[in-house]
C-alpha cells in the first residue's frame, strides 16, 4: 500500500494526540494510504529525541529540516499559535501537505496568506477542529439539514473551561498577545467552527471581550495580560437564526464545555462535549403529553462509531475524535475527499469571524461579515 | 387580628394564582394581618361573578368601582400589561396599596409615573416577580453575597418557553405592540429582575431583538406581529462581571426555562426553574479530584421551605412561590418590611433595562445605564 | 353546599399537611361538599389549642371526644402508627368516615380488623398514600395499562431517604417495634403501594431485613433497636414481571427517593419522586438512532395539574399531592367515587405484602401471596 | 526491548477489541515488554486471514496450531464462552500465558480446573473484566477503602442492556445452555466482578432467574430458550453491607448500564457505565444546606487518565479501558505485577457467585458462600 511520510512538529498536548491518532488510524481503519512516521521536531531537541523513540518516529530533527526533508510529505504542526504561520508557509513552500492545529493563525492577514498559499500549492490542507469529527455532531448536522428541527430560529453556542479560572493561574503562551492568545483564540475558535458546521454563515455579530485578570504570575513575578479571558457575542446567521455565543477559560466546573442549543420551528437540539456520546433532541408533533427532551446515545448505527465498537452506549473518547480526523486527512491525501474535515478555507472563515469579534469588541459596534 | 380588604382585578392565569395565594398565605403562615377578599373584577362580568363565588370574594364588580371601594385597601392587578398603568394610577389616586403583576408598565414613562405616584402616595407597592421568592434563589443570592463564589466574572441568564414556538400559534394580547408585548416584556422582565437580584446593577448592555414570525393567525385571518419573539443581550454589570442574556418564547422543549449560570473566581452556581427545588454549586478549594458540580436540594434548613414542609427533598411548587410573595406583601402591609419583595422602584429598574434593550436593539449600539 | 365536619388527630408533620390540604382543596377545586374544621386533637393539649387557632379548627379536644363528637363526620388520623388501630376502630364504632395515615396498621391482624370494620360500617375510608395522587404517576399507570410499554418484564422499586443514615440519629417512635417501626413500615409501605398501583398483584416475594445500627441515642442514653433500617426484596408479579424492591432510611443523599423503573417488551418508564414533575420514557419503534430516554414534564394536559396551574413545567409541590388526595376523599364523601384513592382494602393489601416481607426475612424463604 | 509473542483466537467484537488494545498499549504507554502479533485464529479461516492482514498479525492459523506455536507466548481467547475451557487448558498445557475473555468458564467445575491448571503452570493469567480498569472505578474503590463513605451499609449493583429486549431478537450463542448462556453469564459476570471489586466478599445470596421469552427466532424457525433473560439477587456482603443486584438484557433504553450505588454511614457513591467518565459522590459533614450529590469528572489527576490525555473532562472511551487492561497484562508478563487486573483466581470467585445464583434460584433458597 502507498505510504505517506509524516513529519510532526511539537510534542505537547497536541503533539502526542497527533502521534497517537496516526497510530490508531492505522489500527482502526482500512486506510487507502499508510502513514510512515518520518520525523519529529520540537524546540527542545532532547525531548524530540525521546518522543521520537517512544512514539515510533524514525528520527528527530529541527523543524526547518523536517519541513524540507524529502521523505516528509505531510507536515503536522502542533506548536503554539504564532508558529502556525511560519511553519505552514515553509511547509507549503516545500510543497508539503499541511495539517495545522487550530486556530489557523494569529491574524486574519496571516490566515489569508496561508489559505492562498495552500490553494496555490494545490496540496491537501487541514486544520485540527477535531470536535467536528464526533459522529454525534454529524448526526446533529444531518438532523438540522434534513429539516427535522424545522426552520432554525435560535442558537446558543459556548466553549468554556476553567483552567485559567484561578486568578493565580500562571501566565502561559496562551496569554500572549502575539499568539492571538486569549480564550477567543484558544476555545472560541472551536465554538465558532462548530457554529458554522451546524448553521452555516454568520451574517453579522456584535461582541464584548473581557479581561478579568489584568495580571498573572509569571517567572517568579507578575506579567500584564492583554488578551481576553472571555468573549460574549450576539450572532445573526445568514439562515435567519439569531443567538448568542460565549467562550471563557474562567468558568469553574467547566472542563470541556463545548456546548450548543439549536432551536427550530419544529424542535430543539442540545449538546455538551462533556458528554460527547450524547445528544438531546426535542421534537414536536408526537403524542400530546409524551413529548420531552430525548437523550440519544451514540452507537453503531453511526458508521464512525461502528468503526470503533459494534455495541451501543459503550462510548468513544476524545482521542478517537482525533483518530477520525487523521483518517479523513489520510483519505484526502489518498485522493478520497469524501470525508468531512476542516480545510484552510473553512478555517479561514473561522478566523474571519474571530477578527470580526475583535473588531466589534474594540469599536463597540455590530460588524457585518 | 387586623384585616386588610383585598380587591383583585383579573381572573386569568394570574388572577387565579393571586386568589389561591391569598388563601394559602392564611393557611400556611402566622400572618400579622389577615386578608379579607372584598371584591373581584373582570372585563367579563359573568366570569367575575362566578369566580368571586368560587374563590371566596364577597362580591364582583367593575374595576373602577373596585378601586374606589372604601372596603378595598389593597388592589391586586392581574390584567394584560397595558392596563397596569391606568389601574395602578387609579388605585394610587384612591390611596390604595397596589400589588401589580409584572412587567410594571408598557413604557418607561408610564413606569416612572407609577413609581413616582406610589412614592407620593406612601403606600405599600409590590410587583409580581414571584420567582425571586424561591428559597433556593435566596440561598443563591446569599452564596454570591457571602463571597462563596469569589469575585463574580461571568454570567448567563435566560428565560425561554415554547408556547409561541409553533409559527401557527395564534396572536394574543401578548403579541400587541401597545402591550409592550413580546418575549422581552413577557419573559425577559423575569430574567432581568433575577439578574439584578443576583448580581445587582447592569452598567451597560447591547441587544438584538428578533421577530421570527412576522404574522400569526388571528380571528380567522392573519395579523401582523411587530413585537419580538426573542431577545439576545450582552451585559456588563457594575460589579465587573460580563455575560449574556437570552429570552424567547420560541424554544421548543423549554416550558419554564428561567435559568442562570453565575461564575466567580472561586466557584459557580447554576439554576433552572424547571427544577425549582435544585441549585447546582461548584466550589474550588476542596480535595483535589473530588470537586464537581453539586446538586443541592431544597429542604427545611431554608425557613421559607420549612414553612411548607419539615422534610427535605419533598419539593415546593410554583404556587407556593406566589404564596410566599403574598405573605411578604401582607407583612409589608402590617408594617413588617423585612421580607423580600420587589417594589415599584425595583420594578422600574427592570423597565429601565427593558427600555435600554429596546433602544440598543433599534439603534444597534451599546447603551450605558 | 353540604358541609362535612372534620376531626383531625395529630399536629405533627402529617397533622399540618392534612390541615393545609383541607384548606387548599377548598380554594383549588369546585368541590361537591365543603369541609368544616370542627375539632383538632393532640396528646399535647396546649399544642392542640394553639394549632386549632392557627389552622382554623373550631375547637381543640382529646381524641376520644373528637371521635364521638356528633359534629365530626370524618376522622383524620395522623398519629404514630400504633395509634391508627385504636383510633380508627373507635371512629368506625362511632360511625365516622376515616382518613388514616399510612401504614394502615402495625400488624396484619389489626389491618384486617380495620378493613372489616370499615366494610361493616359502610363508611368512606381512605389511607394517606398521597404520592399516588401525582398526575405524572397516573400518566405512568395509563401508559402501562394502555400497552405503551408492551408486556411488563422487569421492575425496580425503591424508597430511600437518609434521615437515619447517621448512626447517631436519635431513637424515635419510628424505631419502636410496637409501632411496626422501621424503614419497611415507614417508607416501604409507600413503595409497596406504588408497586401495586403500577403493576398490580405480587405473586411471591423473598426478602431480607437489615438492622445496620443496633442501638441509637435515646434520652441521654442509648436504646436497643430491633426494627429494620433497610429491606431488600425479590418480587414476582402476577402479571409475569420479576424485579427487586429496596427501602432504607440510611441512604445518604436520598431525601425523598421514591423511585421506580418499569421495563416492558416495547419500552421503559423511570421515575424519581425527588423530581416529581418528571417522568422518563423510552419507547422502541421510532426512527432508528433517534430513540432515547425522554424526559416528560408535567403540564396542564394532565387535569390534576391543570387544576393548579395552566402552564406546563411550572411544577406542583408535595403539598399539592395531599390536596389532591383530600379532594378525592371529599368527593368520595359526596358520593362521587370516581376519583382515585387508596381505601382500607387496598391499604390492607399493602400490609399483607409488608407482612410477607417480614415472614420471608425471618424464615429466609420465598412467600407466596 | 523484550518482545512477547501474542496469539489471538477469535475475530468478533472482542477479537477486534483485543487487537486494537495491543496496538494502542504500545502507542500509549512506555511498556516494559512489547507485544509481537504472531498469529490470529478463527473458526472462519478466510476471515482469520483477512483480519490478520488488517490487524497486523504475522499469520493466520487454526487455534490448535496457534496454541502450540513456539513463537506464541500469550494466548488471548475471545471465543464464545464454551470454548474458554478447552482453549485455555490447551494453552496452559503448552505452557502459555492466557488472557481469556469473561466469564472464565461455563461451569464452576471447569472454572476450578482452569484456575488450578494456571496455578500449576505458573503463568500469567488474566480475564477480560476491562470495566474495572476505569480510573473512575479505581477512584471509587479508593474512596470506599479510605473510609470516605464510612462503614458500608447498602448496595445496589446492576448490569442491564436491551439487545434481547425485543421478543423477536434472534437466538444466538449467548442463548445456548451449553454456553452458560443468559444474561447472568453475559452481563451478570461483570457486575458480580465489579461488586467484589468495590465491596469484597459476598457472604450469602438469594436469587431469582427469569426467562421472559421461552422461544426466539432461529434459522428461519424458532428455538426454545432455557437460559435466563434476567437475574435478581439479594446480597449480604462479608463487610456487613446488604443490597440487591440485577442483570438483564431486556431493559429497553439501557445500552451499557453497568451501574452501582454504594451507601455508607458517611456518604454515597453512584456510577453508571453509560457515563463512564463520571462518578457521583455524596458526602456528609460539609456546611449544612450545601451538601448534595457531586458529579466528579475524570481528569489527569488520575494517572490512568493522564496516560491518554492531559486535560480534564475530555473523556476516555470504552476501548481505552481495554488498552489499560492489556497494559496491565503486559506489565504482569514483564514481571511487574503491581497493576490491577483480574486473574483466574478472582475470575473463579465470580464464577462461584454465579453458580451460587443458579443454585439459589433453582432451589429457591439462600446460599452461603
Ligand atoms: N484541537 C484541539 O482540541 C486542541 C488544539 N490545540 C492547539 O495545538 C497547538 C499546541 O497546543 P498544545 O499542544 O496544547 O501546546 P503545548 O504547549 O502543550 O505544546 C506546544 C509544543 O510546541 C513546541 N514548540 C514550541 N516552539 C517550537 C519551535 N520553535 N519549534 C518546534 N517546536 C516548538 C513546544 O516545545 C511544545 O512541545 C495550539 O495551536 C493549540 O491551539 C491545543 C489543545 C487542544
Ligand atoms: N408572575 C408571573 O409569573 C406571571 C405574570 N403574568 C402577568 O400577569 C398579567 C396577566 O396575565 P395572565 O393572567 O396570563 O393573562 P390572562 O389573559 O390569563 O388574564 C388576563 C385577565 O385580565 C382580564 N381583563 C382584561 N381586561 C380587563 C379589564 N378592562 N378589566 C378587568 N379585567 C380585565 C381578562 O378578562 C382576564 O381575566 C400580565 O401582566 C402578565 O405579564 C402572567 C403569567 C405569569
Ligand atoms: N403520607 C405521607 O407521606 C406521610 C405519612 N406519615 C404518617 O403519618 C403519621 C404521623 O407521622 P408524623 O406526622 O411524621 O409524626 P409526628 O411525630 O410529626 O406527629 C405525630 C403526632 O401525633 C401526636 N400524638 C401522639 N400520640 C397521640 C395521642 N395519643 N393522641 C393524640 N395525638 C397524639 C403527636 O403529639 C404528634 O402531633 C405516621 O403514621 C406516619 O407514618 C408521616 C410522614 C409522611
Ligand atoms: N469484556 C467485555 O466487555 C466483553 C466480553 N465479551 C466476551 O468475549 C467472548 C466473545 O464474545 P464476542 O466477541 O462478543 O463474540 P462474537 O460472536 O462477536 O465473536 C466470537 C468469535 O469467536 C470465533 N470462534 C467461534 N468458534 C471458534 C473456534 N472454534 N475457533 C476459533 N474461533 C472461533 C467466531 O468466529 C468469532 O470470531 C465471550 O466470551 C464474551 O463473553 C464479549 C463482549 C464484551
Amino acid at each position: 500500500m502507498r505510504e505517506i511520510g509524516i513529519g510532526l512538529i511539537g510534542t505537547g498536548f497536541m503533539g502526542r494526540a497527533h502521534a497517537l491518532a496516526f497510530h490508531h488510524a492505522v489500527s482502526t481503519f482500512e486506510l487507502s494510504v499508510k502513514p510512515r512516521l518520518v520525523a519529529l521536531a520540537d524546540a527542545d531537541a532532547a525531548r524530540a529525541e525521546r518522543c521520537a523513540a517512544d512514539w515510533g518516529f524514525a528520527k528527530a530533527c529541527d523543524w526547518e529540516s523536517l519541513v524540507n526533508d524529502p521523505a516528509v510529505e505531510l507536515v503536522a504542526i502542533t506548536t503554539p499559535n504564532r508558529l502556525h504561520y511560519p511553519m505552514t508557509m515553509a511547509a507549503l513552500a516545500a510543497g508539503k501537505a499541511v495539517y495545522c492545529e487550530k486556530p489557523l493563525a494569529v491574524t486574519l492577514d496571516e490566515a489569508s496568506a496561508m489559505r492562498d498559499a495552500a490553494k496555490r500549492a494545490g496540496v491537501v490542507n487541514r486544520v485540527g477542529y477535531n470536535y467536528l469529527q464526533n459522529p454525534m455532531l454529524k448526526l446533529a448536522r444531518e438532523l438540522i439539514e434534513s429539516g427535522e428541527l424545522g426552520e432554525i430560529t435560535g442558537y446558543h453556542g459556548e466553549f468554556s473551561e476553567d483552567f485559567m479560572g484561578d486568578p493565580q493561574a500562571p501566565f502561559s503562551w496562551r496569554c500572549e498577545t502575539e499568539q492571538a492568545g486569549g480564550a477567543l483564540a484558544d476555545l472560541g475558535s472551536h465554538i465558532l467552527s462548530l457554529s458554522r458546521f451546524l448553521l452555516g454563515d454568520v451574517a453579522a455579530l456584535c461582541a464584548d471581550l473581557h479581561t478579568a485578570h489584568a495580571e498573572r504570575p509569571h517567572q517568579g513575578g507578575r506579567r500584564r495580560v492583554e488578551i481576553d479571558d472571555q468573549a460574549h457575542v450576539l450572532l445573526r446567521f445568514a439562515n435567519g437564526a439569531h443567538g448568542t455565543l460565549a467562550t471563557s477559560w474562567l468558568r469553574h466546573g467547566r472542563k470541556n464545555h463545548l456546548a450548543f442549543e439549536v432551536y427550530g420551528t419544529r424542535g430543539t437540539l442540545a449538546y455538551d462535549q462533556e458528554r460527547l456520546n450524547e445528544l438531546r433532541l426535542y421534537g414536536t408533533g408526537g403524542r400530546p403529553g409524551l413529548d420531552g427532551f430525548r437523550t440519544l446515545l451514540s452507537g453503531p448505527h453511526l458508521p464512525d462509531y461502528a468503526a470503533f465498537c459494534p455495541a451501543a452506549g459503550h462510548q468513544l473518547g476524545y482521542n478517537e475524535l482525533k483518530t477520525l480526523e487523521v483518517r479523513s486527512l489520510l483519505e484526502a491525501l489518498a485522493g478520497n475527499g469524501a470525508l468531512t474535515g476542516v480545510d484552510f478555507q473553512e478555517a479561514w472563515e473561522v478566523e474571519r469571524l474571530a477578527q470580526a469579534v475583535r473588531d466589534s469588541a474594540r469599536e463597540e459596534r455590530w460588524v457585518r461579515i
